[in-house]
Formats: structure tokens, sequence, C-alpha cells
């Protein structure tokens, strides 16, 4: 497997040439890793040295709290997953990051970022634009808390990442929810009897 | 008053030498604006063509949600304010930004920060480190949704930001909460009787 679905997402946003010493110099920055179904990718106190690009799978970010799993967000393909707060900043984890499937993650390092960012200075531009679309995400889920109700929030994500429904198993999704796994039940009976 | 409280504050983030001819240039694109309290800078619907950064005042982030006002954020002094989803994309926004205080802001817009981005390239790293910033703070707000009751919120809050305690009107504070008014006494009689 190479580096292709993260090239092409990037072209998303830019265009970027690489030369063929460019590709075998990502690779070498960038490795692809394989992670087994449970794999813990950090722990709450750890600091984040890694941030990730999802080519297959699902990473879910949880706390634990007092003893409780509360799920933060769900990580599927085309995704960048970085815990800002202790990769940037080098402060202890707060969260875990779970492989809750199979997963292959494109992989860099901090250090790897910062070097590539140098020589390739027009990825500073990328950075922007990806750090700009994240933080969307951050609003709308901000939103979501704030503005509705467990039930809403459901429905929110039946609209907008309705793949998530069938693949995640529900005990997750109610810790994401913030509800009871018997309150999720109900929810969905409601909605599903409308 | 010109544009050195910014400055100062970029320069905690990147060494960035300006001359007199640059600094000009700056305050051309970079409007200084006094604001009324009561001002509304954003409406829902509308598309936010503009950012800010604070000098002075409050700046809150709320929802209507059928006639309910939901607050998500207020935004002090030497905080960037922007509407990710609508200003970088263009979409008609969800949120009202008011001024909750008289306010001084400068303001950019869209087109000025594209403008400044090509002409001091150096901008695009110090937009990304914001950028970073910004969505630690953010990842940190949702974990405050997920993880902390509305008390522990407060208890948060008291800890993270105590300045906002004392200036923002109490039923600001409990729509930001997630609560009622007489949840919020209730809450703040258990807190202070420890």
């Amino acid at each position: 497997m190479d580096l292709s679905p993260l090239i092409n997402h990037i072209r998303n946003y830019i265009s970027l040439e690489f030369s063929d010493a460019d590709l075998l110099l990502l690779q070498e920055y960038i490795p692809i890793v394989h992670y087994k179904k449970g794999s813990i990718l950090l722990k709450e106190g750890e600091i984040s040295k890694d941030s990730y690009f999802n080519f297959r799978g699902c990473v879910r970010m949880f706390y634990n709290i007092n003893g409780v799993e509360k799920t933060a967000n769900f990580y599927t393909e085309n995704k960048f997953i970085t815990v800002f707060d202790s990769y940037t900043q080098k402060k202890p984890s707060e969260v875990y990051l779970e492989c809750i499937e199979d997963c292959t993650l494109a992989k860099i390092s901090f250090d790897s970022e910062q070097e590539l960012l140098k020589k390739f200075p027009k990825l500073e531009v990328l950075s922007r634009l990806i750090l700009e679309e994240e933080l969307s995400t951050y609003q709308n889920i901000v939103a979501t808390f704030v503005s509705l109700s467990p039930e809403e929030r459901y429905v929110n994500l039946m609209e907008n990442r309705p793949e998530l429904l069938n693949r995640i198993p529900q005990y997750y999704l109610s810790s994401y929810l913030g509800v009871s796994p018997e309150s999720l039940s109900r929810i969905r009976k409601r909605i599903f009897s409308k």
C-alpha cells in the first residue's frame, strides 16, 4: 500500500505535484501502519507524538471519567486524527485513542511534520486549509451539544454521518450521545415509529 | 488606537518584524472598529465576511433554537473571533455574534486576509499556529460537554476563565452551561457553601 489515498486527499485542497524523489521522501516520513481492532494509539497522561490520517477503519476518541468511558469522536476514512493540545503543546493527553475496527493509518510524528513543512513550504497552506476545516467540524460539534437534545443529535448523525450508525456498536453510540444504552433504544424506537 | 495589541499578540507565535510601510499597509487592511454594547456582528443566515481580534470587550456567540438563545462561546480580550464554516466556506451562518459589552475589535475581511497571506507568506505559519491553538480550545470545550456535569463545568470555568464569572450576566452563563437560571443559582449555592 502506498500514500495515494493521502496524496489524493491533499489534492482536494491544493494543487501540489510531487516528483518521484519527493514521494520516496514522503513515504520515509509518513509510514503506513496496520493496527488490530482494540489497539490503543494513545493513553490518558501520555504525550501524543503522532498525528494520523485514516486510510481504513475507525478510531474512537474517549475520556475515562472515574472509570466511565465518555466518547468524544469517531474518526473514519479520510479523516485526520490529532489530539492538538498534546501533539502541538506537549501536554499530557486527557483522551484515549482506540482502534475499534482493524485500521490502516498513515502516521506522522511531530518532528517529521516540522521537517516536511520546511522542505515543502506549500504544505503550510495545506495545513491552514485542513485546520480551518477541522475547526468548522468542531464548531459544529459544539453546536450540536449546545443546541440539540440527545434525540435531535441522533437525527443529526443520521443526516450527516449515516455510515456511522451502521458500523458503530450501540454502546459506543450511546456514550457519544451522552445517554444510557436504554435511552438510546427508546430514542431509536421513537424515531423509527414516526 | 493602533494595531499594537494585535502585533504584540502575533509576536507570541512568530518573530516577524514589520517595517513602517508594512504597518501602514496592515492598518489599511485591518481597521479598528468600536461597537456599542448590543451590536450584532453577524446574524443567522448571513455569510460571515469578517474575522475579528478582540482588543476590548466581550462578544457572545449564540444559536437561536425555536426562539431560545443557546450560548456557545464568549470571546474576551486577545481572542480571535471567526465563524469558520461561514467565513471560509461561504455557508450561511448558523450562529449570531453579539457584543455584550462595548467592544473594540480589529476587523479583517476574508479577501484582505487572502491578500495579506500573499504579501507576507510568513503569516501562513502564524495562521497554522493560531488555528492549532483554536483547535485545542475547541477539543477542550467538547471535552467539557462530553465529560462534565453542568456543576463541574461551572467549576471548570472558575479554574480556567475566572474573569468570565464576574463579567458575564448570569442568564448568559446559565445558557452557556445549558441549565436554567434557577439551576445555576442552586449550583452556585452548593459550590460556595462547600
